[in-house]
């Protein structure tokens, strides 16, 4: 089997906001592309695709199938009739870990290779070169390397490994990390925005992020190390009294600290078990349910 | 009352971290220093400065007085023997914006003139040029102006207005947004921390999360225009899906969700009020406090 990468034909089956940005990029970059969508308008409202009537007619159509559909269920349900073997099977349906390992379980038996992707995108960065749009890739080595350039068309490619979890637990760990971010932004704008003009916040809440976020190697650091102290420049300690500072604020602002009292909360845990001198990692370990 | 902004003295009341850090950064610019701390060793060991025996000589020693100490109950107590009639006050002591106003009145008082001020970097980073650090400034703009110099030594400077509670609520909310992203962090780490090599994943979760800032831009854009669906790409409707995948994500990966369920909870309360195509800003909304 050999491909040409630049051009080598794909079915993709799902065209909600995502799938319908992919398909568009293959579509752009001169791919011969069959799509399938549950409601058929879409497929059919595709310029320049080939609309199958069925998702079993989709999967026959090529080797390379790429699913992105609602959710881990409905790639069951949508290829429950259709041939996977000799097919390699590329699954960028949001997901948790198991439900790929699973999924390549699935897709193993019968007899496909399986790729399971987390695109760390939305929609618009789809096929937009500097965007910043990527997508994380775990399972088979052989799949990713076969469709290597089909694959970057939508945006970069990064491979994680062998284990068909791996891209879910990158994907989901990086979207957990943002929706901090954004509680702590929401919580932020709710403060300042009787005083401050809401623009010029803005400029300074990005730029103080994007200086803080390297906080995380330290994190990594003390993970690696297991020294939880290690080039701390800001303790515990001092932490916990600055959190008070944040939750009176947060009281004459009027503001409910609920997006802030959690981590708290573990800090004051960590605290009180006696590690004044580390930085947050120790929160972590709290974190683990038993 | 002229000044040599380079080279003008000042007396520093308070040699914690950050006080230690802003008197070596003074020093090592030429400014005659005269400082005063609660246990006086640390004074009597700061080599080039003046040692004060008290709180009030400190405070008769110079025009431009700088506190930077404990907290807000600290400063009443160091300075209330101090005779401040025609002193320059700058306080750079952690607090609230309420405490700054009331400082500010207490100040001008007893006859000085007033600034609050909101240092936004850990010792470490004062008085090294590039390292980032600034700090806000806000109350008497004559002060700010008239020491402009001495102040941009150790720091960096912004001054946000004649109201003195502004640069502790600049301060309070930027670092209420930074507990967010590394709350955020934590619970990614505790993700991942089995599977995924540490620091590999802090150069990810760097990156992401700069990239991902820029959101904040956004969120006040709908509070500007009071249109929270404007350029929305990931609406609440898609979010809250995938809030789901993260939740079970947590528990596969046996992490506690107590980090994030707080912000879910108010996103999901956003949806059930009818509002599927916004961002996450009118989250912002269900923060206030009746």
């Amino acid at each position: 089997m050999t491909h040409n990468a630049e051009k080598s034909p794909l079915s993709l089956l799902g065209l909600g906001a995502m799938g319908g940005a992919l398909a568009r990029a293959w579509l752009a970059a001169g791919h011969p592309l069959t799509v399938w969508n549950r409601t058929p308008e879409r497929a059919e409202a595709l310029e320049g695709a080939r609309a199958a009537a069925t998702a079993a007619e989709a999967v026959a159509a090529s080797d390379l199938v790429v699913v992105c559909l609602l959710d881990h269920a409905s790639v069951g349900e949508a290829l429950a009739d259709a041939d996977l073997s000799g097919k390699d099977l590329v699954d960028l349906t949001t997901g948790t870990p198991e439900e790929a390992r699973s999924r390549a379980r699935w897709a193993e038996e019968r007899g496909a290779r399986f790729l399971d992707g987390g695109v760390m995108a939305v929609p618009p960065m789809v096929g937009v070169p500097g965007s910043g749009a990527y997508v994380f890739y775990s399972g088979s080595r052989a799949v990713f390397e076969a469709h290597a350039g089909t694959l970057a068309v939508p945006a970069a490619t990064v491979y994680t490994g062998e284990d068909p979890g791996l891209a879910a637990l990158h994907d989901v760990a990086l979207l957990s990390a943002m929706t901090g971010m954004f509680a702590g932004v929401a919580h932020a704008f709710a403060l300042v925005r009787e005083e401050i003009p809401p623009k010029g916040f803005a400029d300074l809440v990005v730029g103080w992020l994007k200086a803080m976020a390297p906080y995380a190697y330290g994190v990594a650091d003390h993970l690696d190390s297991g020294d939880y102290t290690k080039n701390v420049t800001s303790n515990l300690a001092m932490m916990v009294r600055g959190n008070a500072t944040l939750l009176r604020t947060a009281e004459e602002q009027k503001v409910s600290p609920e997006l802030l009292t959690p981590f708290m909360t573990l800090m004051e845990r960590r605290l009180a078990d006696g590690h004044a001198g580390e930085g947050t990692t120790g929160v972590i370990d709290l974190l683990r349910v038993p």
